[in-house]
């Protein structure tokens, strides 16, 4: 089968022709794919940053964010058939530690990542356990069932900050944070306010239906945020960038007794005001690291059947997997927001 | 001043143009009364129904549901100023037991409610505490102030039941059930499914959100409800008809873990299994009653500034106050849905 | 291997000493039992009540609380070994519903029930689902991991409500309401009142820590709990006897706003006012039925570890297998209160 | 009247014996104070530090938790009688924002403490809005009431972290961890872990209900506390101490998903890891100040009435106020832990 690997310890990724198509084991299925995206973790693989060189073994192939088509079944397999289109969480887990066995696996110990500690989807197959298939509802397409896994990065994020008939703030509209925009509206915040330094980001998360969305370079729009929400700030903040300007002005322009939902990934620790930002404003924060199995699924395809997700104009390219270079390019560059490879036919 | 009374232990209401304008004591506030909207609970005042004639004093002025301006204050107010526009939540409590205390004055000892154990607010005046006070925000108009009362009811329902990202099943569309559509679909829910008996509502509602609303006649709806939510039923039941068959086809369409909030009153005790509506599915239920001092006006406000509620077909009529007759005949026959009462000029 | 089973439909069990031992399939393991615990559900089959005798199959082995050790597993099991002691979650689902892939297996479709729906524990051997192990911690003993499935419906019920520093009222205390008196104050509540029929078991919730312990045949007791509790209430109800005027009298002594959790199973649909216990009142309902998979295990294991939970005047009697009518007598005469079965050596 | 009042911009403070008796304004009430515990943060002012020199005025009474019974009210008081014994919040609001509103003023905005910001307890009178006044519960003694304003900081904290059959880490033991110790324990936590550098401190805590105690110079605490909790982590961290290590240690030693509740100030800002400590972890912080009027002061009625407090070791001296300076002698040294001043006769 055709499959996309870490090849060499240094920049990009090659195509192997004729790698071995993979077996499943007893409680394994195989799956066909037919789209896959490519995350930011995908590009630090490529560019084979200090953290990709730490952690990823070469040879692996890459890719998490996938939907196909289970094309066989372990002996063992009692839950699907052969036939059914599928995604799946990329978070593996043994299954006996606390988080695994009450609904939080996601942050389960020893847990394995597809495409970055075991092989991924960019290939014509990949095993995946049981547990971790989600079958697709007929109503979604293929190009946001390859997505499924950072769209639920943002629902994730949304449903544990609470959103509903609140005002929000989003410091950061990455793909993440974009797709945070209209999650957010669709789940039921009120006013929804945005932080970022790309004015054609800022732009697109005005159109997905920020009220306002400000160049992040100016701090006098923390006072605006506390202005249009009667004086005091935001009910929630969802920190999508790793700034730490961005944790100083967002916590700044969140109201004593607010939520903040932390998923940005900061580059180092930094000093960060306990007394201003938390103790003394009553204040809630919540690490946010991948997504419940399946808790957040099933908010997701619901928001999804809802029809107010806007999505199209997040999902800005589609490339061949012959052409991943190209996929690759667009992304790092910035013109791309989310790549998609189309793998199967 | 002009003042809408129970004038004796019948049928009806009447004016009285030289009504006593009410003194504030030194924690209450007089207030100007601009609109004030017809509630069902006016009706049986009106009708003076068995509960009517066994709680409301003869000789009180009615109404409950409203928006004016400060006109005075009393010694020792201290938060309020003359000319500001507000509306008011008319439960009126003492303050000192738990409910009182913890933000849940609504449901505490010895609440008295404005035009049913005292003074309301179809006349030119009514004299309300200072804590009961709601400013209101200039971007919301009178016609939508004078109807507070009841949003707050349909908000306090769909909040406490927290429908984000979650179907919902409403089982009623009369006023505050409507309102539960647009005010659901505002916060959140993802789909919305409804039954009532008339017609023009359940095609009000299917014009509000719903994506299917049932004559509650034909029980096949049930089935098709828990079709339409993976076969296992609706996440959230908001029961909004006090009817027997409604609790009893509400909980059957309610999936297993799912959340009922119960706002429509029963006319009586009827048998109930528990066994297959709440233990076996482990479902939870919450009665809902008013709506909370002041976190639910705080949703309400964001709810309204979201831009997503769509009220103007629910509130169908407005009448000066003189023409009183016909503001409650519209309202008893059903042509109306709210009817508002213009009382300031 | 010895099996007890249900060997007519009529009175009684049998014991069957040369049935054949179970073979585990790809995904279970075979469990050799060391101690069984009779549940009022066993109690219902060996009397051949109507439940019993639509729902049970003739043939079967009866038997679904147990502890023991695991004596071999299937091909495709990879978290137990053999020779690990371990108890069971009895509730076996197929896993691919909404209850089952959110941590709410015990209420998922189609849910199977060891000792109703197929082989239980009162046997030397059962086979069991490896998703469904529990590993007992060493420090708790034989005659309690016996018990580990009654003590989870009152671990479920008192965590459900949530007791930490508030009143609670019981009404019912069978073995499941005992169990629940020592594990609110174990688990936090403040204040405990009791209601049953049986002096004896009164005088046991006292021991286990009632404040206090009312024949529930003087209706007297409500005003008396409430007097206790400011006037106005207790803050949770646990109603653990199916009992109508238990539910009308708990409601009637719970205090406005607060929460009941509902385990006793009525025996028909009875008249309920909803207005006045739920609506009016502002009060939480949840209907509690098995126990969550896992996370009532792990919080049963901490409360078990906390040293604080009093079980042992509550396992009355134990009594080796060939004994079981012996054990079933004392169980049904009321004599004995958690009656156990020891199996292995 | 007598009055311990900051007489000078240094250390110390001073006794007036004829100060002038304050008047209630007409929603007041006038107190004679029975017994005042002496804070931390009284200490801060006695010694004149930073924080004390920036914010508190000359001349003011300082003190802020107290016990005293009703002498008069004010014209437009309606709720409390002269006589009543009572303690009552020192964070006075205006009422109109958010949290005012929503039963979290204490991080109102503009809220004013007694003692810091206006005339407080360390004196035969004080002056108290109506609002702020707590009954006092006849079976709780005057020694306790003087000191309810710190337990119940130590109440908010544990109920808001939530410790019902949880293990609880709690980083710093001095007079709010000490209650912790026994808050946690009374509120359901199954297992209490402490740190501390005072080794009569650690003894205490022991005494008071935790499993282990730890001096924090030694790290391996951070690994016996993980290995004695499954191998993850506890539940729950009440961090207590404001010291960076405790929280690099604390969050190291709490499991993925747990959540951390924090009361302890930190001097100044320090560098922390997000990713590590909350991010991939996905805890959940909260910030702690003061307590919910009145929600944790009904929990705090009701851990008092369970009889499972215990504070006899905690409240180690009482003085006359005559010996304020033996008083906070003991205070500063050490040797004391709460210090009461005995005001009334």
């Amino acid at each position: 089968m055709r499959a996309l690997y870490k090849h060499h310890a240094g920049v990009g990724l090659a195509l192997d022709d004729s790698r071995a198509k993979p077996s499943p084991g007893p409680r394994d299925v195989l799956i066909r794919v037919a789209k896959a995206g490519i995350c930011g973790t995908d590009r630090h693989i490529w560019e084979w940053n200090p953290w990709a060189a730490s952690r990823v073994p070469i040879g692996i192939v890459t890719g998490h964010e996938f939907v196909g088509v289970i094309e066989s079944i372990g002996s063992a397999v009692t839950r699907f058939q052969p036939g059914l289109r599928v995604s799946a969480e990329g978070h593996i887990t043994r299954g006996i530690d606390y988080n695994s066995r009450t609904g939080n696996a996601h942050i389960a110990r020893g847990v394995e990542v597809i495409g970055v500690d075991r092989d991924g989807c960019f290939a014509d197959y990949i095993v995946m356990p049981e547990d971790n298939i989600w079958p697709m509802h007929p109503d979604i397409p293929d190009t946001i069932g390859a997505v499924m896994d950072p769209l639920g990065n943002a629902v994730h994020t949304v449903m544990e900050a609470g959103v509903s008939a609140r005002t929000v703030l989003i410091t950061g509209v990455g793909v993440i944070g974009l797709m945070a925009v209209t999650v957010a509206k669709a789940a039921g915040a009120s006013r929804i306010f945005c932080t970022d330094l790309d004015p054609r980001r800022l732009d697109l998360a005005r159109k997905l239906g920020a009220v306002e969305a400000y160049d992040a370079r100016d701090p006098a729009w923390v006072d605006d945020v506390r202005n249009n929400c009667r004086g005091e700030g935001a009910d929630v903040l969802l920190e999508m960038s790793g700034a730490e300007s961005a944790f100083n002005q967002g916590f700044a322009a969140l109201r004593n007794g607010g939520k903040a939902a932390l998923l940005g990934v900061p580059a180092k620790p930094f000093p960060f005001d306990f007394n201003a930002n938390v103790i003394f404003k009553g204040v809630t924060l919540v690490g946010i690291y991948g997504r419940r199995m399946f808790k957040t699924w099933y908010q997701m395809e619901e928001l999804l059947l809802s029809g107010r997700l806007e999505l199209d104009d997040i999902i800005t390219h589609e490339f061949p997997l012959e052409q991943f270079e190209d996929a690759f390019g667009e992304m790092i560059s910035g013109r791309g927001i989310k790549v998609v490879l189309n793998i199967g036919d």
